[in-house]
């Protein structure tokens, strides 16, 4: 530990209680751990030598980046042996080519700073999320990040094209290289994504550019439910191709808790609809301005009476104003009181029954209690919340019956072949979960693969990873 | 062995020398192996009896498609203790879905027949390469390949949304399910893309189809060089988003040798130029045919003087013997003789320099080689041959250079951050290369998850992974 001090200075190196606070819990403060010290590394020599320490020392060493885990996945446990090691300072963009479409970025860098970054060269890293502002690319890379954009470019797996990382073994895996072909045996790169952080840290990635955005579209549409919604989409990227971006699914009880507790917002359309959508279409620059085709296929589309109203912004701050009633669910929701929440998936055409049926089950199985579910229809995945019965103490009612919805809801999704885990990773939340529903053939291969590359269990214990029965 | 008999029936099991004789060698006829019996299961089932009975007796198992492999990737070893695993019988579509976009095809399935069948439902598989009519989808997932279409739609591994495998452990990996979004740990499907056949036998894949092309535009364009043509392959894509499925480069001398080769083919330009460009852009059904943009991007390009001449094909049959040339290029190649070939990678952006200064590098070194380089610009993919000086015994020169023409090739890209295995893969062909090439850390690596999932070393012995020393 003195070692460490003296090698890492007082920027990098602190046990000071008050300095290591706000980082010992996860951000909705549900899991409260320890730490021995907490280290920030300037550089990934530094992590290297971290990581050679805790080896010798066979110490735990947890990774954070922004904290901003859904399933406190960067909190380390209540023990207090571990070593918080925070990436927060290494924070460059070692570089962006216009040329390779490519950024280099350290695991720090916020994610809207590399937006911005990538913008000042006329290119876009398309994956965001509601939380750009506070995640940071190591931890978007370690969980796999999905968002808003994967209808069209995939979840951050498709998105890195390279990776550097310090193994367990305290050995550097310089695999930055921005190579789009590379057939030299399993892909390290993609093993590490989503490994949060149980594999090794991952110090920098080489992610994929894409063309900036000259014009795009936002539309907001009511119809009737899933079925239509399915429709519309299949029949807008027909006709668009690769255009269409964001397509948001969300209930008339979702819309109305928005309108309810968020102050500023308004209905986009003169009467409630069961389900509602977002819509947006985005053109490259000095492509035709996609609003016209959107008009007119949705014009089309509510002719055919496949939609019951729609409406496209005419300035960016109605398109701004649109998206914020999807944004502002979670937050709406928090007004509302607790509930259970689930983040599932299922194969896209499933998605409509599984809406409705899941929906009733649910409710018949846990008298009163109010499904909230709204999502990514065009990812299969669903956001499934499970309000507790109207007037009921809703932390008392949590406490009893959580687990059971949980399980009720998590067994749901597994029949139908979806996942307990859309976008959130398992982290520590989900892993008991995770080990009652995967089955042995997952978790043999999970445990082996976790063994053969940390053999002394030292990388982010007690995440994601069951442990062997 | 007769319990196997018995259990596949004389469909699924042969040690008849003439029946198994095709299948022992590689398609190039480069290495012969030899094996204890060909193993033909009609399903999954079947699949997992045979992992199960190699286990236990500890016999190696060497799973074939297709037998397209570049590199050996699919011949047993000359030792003839192995089982040859050919996954032709199983060759199911299981289903095509329009709603999902995927289909789950049976390792057997040869690319051409996904092909059609995704075409029958106004859908296309984005994956397409000269071997199409051969390779098979085990094959293709195994190798991760790569194609024409890359530039776009990325590898295999981008195309995979869902595989069902047998491991090692002859344990059934049910991982079918075709979510866009999942994050349960370690993701094992990407782990066996790529993989060789050395951590299990991929039996089926859920693969993602995209909507089918409306129209297509094939130009044939002339240029002075790599730099010109990666200026090009940025505007365009700038101004066509993601239009631009193709981008192939090819200097003077392989259009010289596919006209002086090929019958039938003659050349697309009135003069001749330094480099060619074949570029395609789609449109999907209801968009405007790509051909205006096209011509007029390109008529830009030449008024600017980026480029020194194009043609647009009028007619498929024109875009058809466009494709031609670059198709041919290999069989061109074969006609002048034998050659040193390399599938190589670079970044993107490295592509003008490294073609310029490979082979003046080489030419230098080996006096009297000629290097024809031609490839996928737009992925830094070049396929970069090396011909023996005019009036050489070819095979002599190849048995006496080639090995050092080939470490210096892989050297030098090796120092430019490039792969020896842009997309062909290592097999046994290259895996002494890759073994002094590859480095401790991410030998280790390979050597720790192969040892993890497959402790007997029964899958695909000698292939991918190199012996720890």
């Amino acid at each position: 530990m003195a070692s460490l001090e003296r090698q890492l200075g007082p920027k990098g190196f602190t046990r000071d209680p008050l300095a290591m606070e706000p980082w010992l819990s996860d951000w909705r403060g549900r899991v409260h751990g320890k730490a021995a010290a907490l280290l920030s590394p300037a550089n990934v020599d530094e992590v290297q030598a971290i990581v050679q320490l805790a080896a010798e020392a066979r110490v735990a060493i947890v990774p954070q980046g922004g904290n901003s885990s859904m399933v406190a996945g960067a909190t380390p446990s209540a023990a207090g042996d571990a070593l918080l090691l925070s990436l927060r300072r290494m924070n460059a963009i070692r570089s962006l080519s216009p040329e390779d479409n490519v950024a280099i970025a350290e695991a720090g860098v916020i994610l809207s700073d590399l937006h911005e970054a990538a913008a000042r060269i006329g290119r876009r890293f398309p994956l965001s999320l509601g939380a750009k502002g506070t995640a940071r690319i190591g931890g978007l890379i370690s969980t796999n990040a999905g968002g808003t954009q994967v209808l069209r470019f995939g979840t951050m797996r498709s998105l890195v094209v390279g990776i550097e990382a310090v193994l367990p073994s305290g050995e550097r895996f310089d695999g930055l290289s921005a190579l789009r072909k590379d057939n030299r045996g399993y892909d390290l790169r993609q093993l590490l994504v989503g490994a949060e952080g149980t594999l090794g840290v991952v110090t920098a990635a080489s992610l994929r550019l894409v063309p900036a955005v000259g014009a795009r579209a936002v539309a907001w549409v009511g119809l009737a439910g899933p079925p239509a919604a399915l429709t519309l989409l299949r029949r807008l990227e027909a006709a668009t191709g690769e255009s269409i971006e964001s397509f948001e699914a969300m209930p008339a009880n979702a819309l109305a808790a928005v309108l309810r507790n968020i102050p500023g917002t308004r209905a986009p359309l003169a009467g409630t609809h069961e389900w509602n959508i977002l819509v947006e279409a985005t053109a490259p620059v000095g492509a035709p301005d996609p609003v016209d085709a959107l008009t007119g296929l949705l014009g089309a589309a509510q002719e055919d009476e496949l939609i019951e109203d729609a409406v496209v912004a005419a300035s960016e701050a109605q398109a701004e104003a649109l998206w914020k009633l999807r944004e502002s669910i979670a937050e709406a929701e928090r007004v509302d009181g607790p509930a259970a929440k689930h983040d599932v998936s299922v194969p896209v055409s499933a998605v409509p029954d599984f809406l409705v049926e899941a929906r009733a089950a649910v409710e018949k199985r846990f008298a009163g209690s109010r499904v909230l579910a709204f999502g990514h229809l065009g990812d299969g995945n669903i956001h499934f919340n499970v309000q507790p019965p109207v007037g009921a103490d809703g932390a008392a009612w949590l406490e009893s019956e959580g687990a059971a919805v949980n399980a009720f809801v998590h067994d749901f999704v597994g029949v139908r072949g979806g996942s307990l885990s859309a976008e959130h990773g398992i982290g520590q939340l989900k892993l008991a979960e995770f080990a009652r529903t995967a089955g042995p053939v997952r978790l043999h291969a999970l445990q082996a693969i976790k063994r053969a590359l940390d053999p002394l269990g030292i990388m982010n214990p007690g995440k994601l990873v069951p442990p062997p029965a």
